[in-house]
């Protein structure tokens, strides 16, 4: 097996929208003027922390409730995958507060396929990680659904959104991180085997 | 583009060796009766913290310096991979202790291929989620030469060790790890697109 080391190009994203919960015990997050990312992630947020219980998500690999490392302190959708979602689901828009998200973003073909370790790294200095995929959930279906009642999105959001339901990161270097921003987006190192 | 989501299967691995700093300031690890993961890593271990100072593997990132989130707490290598390296450059043995390792683990055919975001869980309970690879640098080569005066390993080991150098891990969830443990693999969720 021969292998060579590729420095991958870094790509760029706009950063549209920064959010936070729109209450301490709320899904539903509304538009602040910028984040200050800590590192336990958005202070206010309902996901702030440097740890968490462990839920649904990791019934595979802890017991509900174990106290585990919060690897989703912030998640990310992009505008061009929530209007894919819409037109799947005929609806005029999917916005980034239903979803309950921290930053809506823009200029990446396919933010939801970015694989664990990307750093999206920002103007200020601030860095997060890219911790993994954000799955589907009921929660944002419900919403949808309130705003567009003759909608079938209760039943259909899950599977239009499959694939391209965003990302969960962890802040690996604290900072602000404003609407406009430009961030540049670091590939993980790869495994090269050279024979 | 239609894909569907499929579990991968979860694969296995033993632990063969648990390692920590020789001393405060030293490179080298020695092996301990076993390794009481905490959320920082591996208390007294030079690698120890929640957060560390950005060095030259960042410096795409971030200045040098900079305290950044510590996603280097732990490292594991792999027995069949360091006697791939040691036949490669025609030495006996390439030893755990002389890498700065934590774990030496055997059973799994490519640890150092494993993508970050995957889990290793143990019996105790404990969980270690892989950051990335460990990239080979030249402070193990002049061990490795010092134990084999003979050897071209100072030249040479970066290149044998390329890809097979290992994986950097954080802590998810601590507990106990212990020699003879078997820990369960469990590959990050994918990014999965229905049409």
């Amino acid at each position: 097996m021969v292998s060579l080391a590729v420095a991958e190009a870094a790509a760029e994203l706009s950063v549209v929208q920064v959010l936070s919960a729109a209450s301490p015990d709320s899904f539903l997050a509304a538009p602040v003027p910028q984040l200050d990312l800590e590192f336990g992630g958005i202070r206010g947020d309902r996901h702030f922390g440097l740890t968490r219980p462990s839920g649904s998500r990791e019934a595979r690999c802890y017991p509900r409730g174990t106290t585990i490392l919060n690897r989703r302190q912030v998640t990310l959708v992009s505008a061009e995958e929530l209007a894919h979602v819409a037109s799947r689901l005929q609806v005029p828009e999917i916005r980034a507060e239903w979803l309950g998200a921290n930053l809506l973003v823009a200029g990446l073909p396919a933010l939801s396929a970015l694989p664990a370790g990307t750093r999206l790294l920002f103007p200020s200095g601030a860095g997060l990680v890219c911790t993994g995929v954000n799955q589907p959930c009921r929660q944002p279906a419900q919403v949808v659904q309130e705003h567009y009642p003759q909608s079938t999105a209760l039943r259909q959001f899950v599977r239009a959104a499959m694939g391209r339901r965003g990302i969960a990161a962890s802040v690996e270097c604290p900072g602000l991180v404003r609407p406009f921003d430009r961030a540049i987006v670091v590939p993980p190192e790869r495994h090269v085997v050279i024979d």
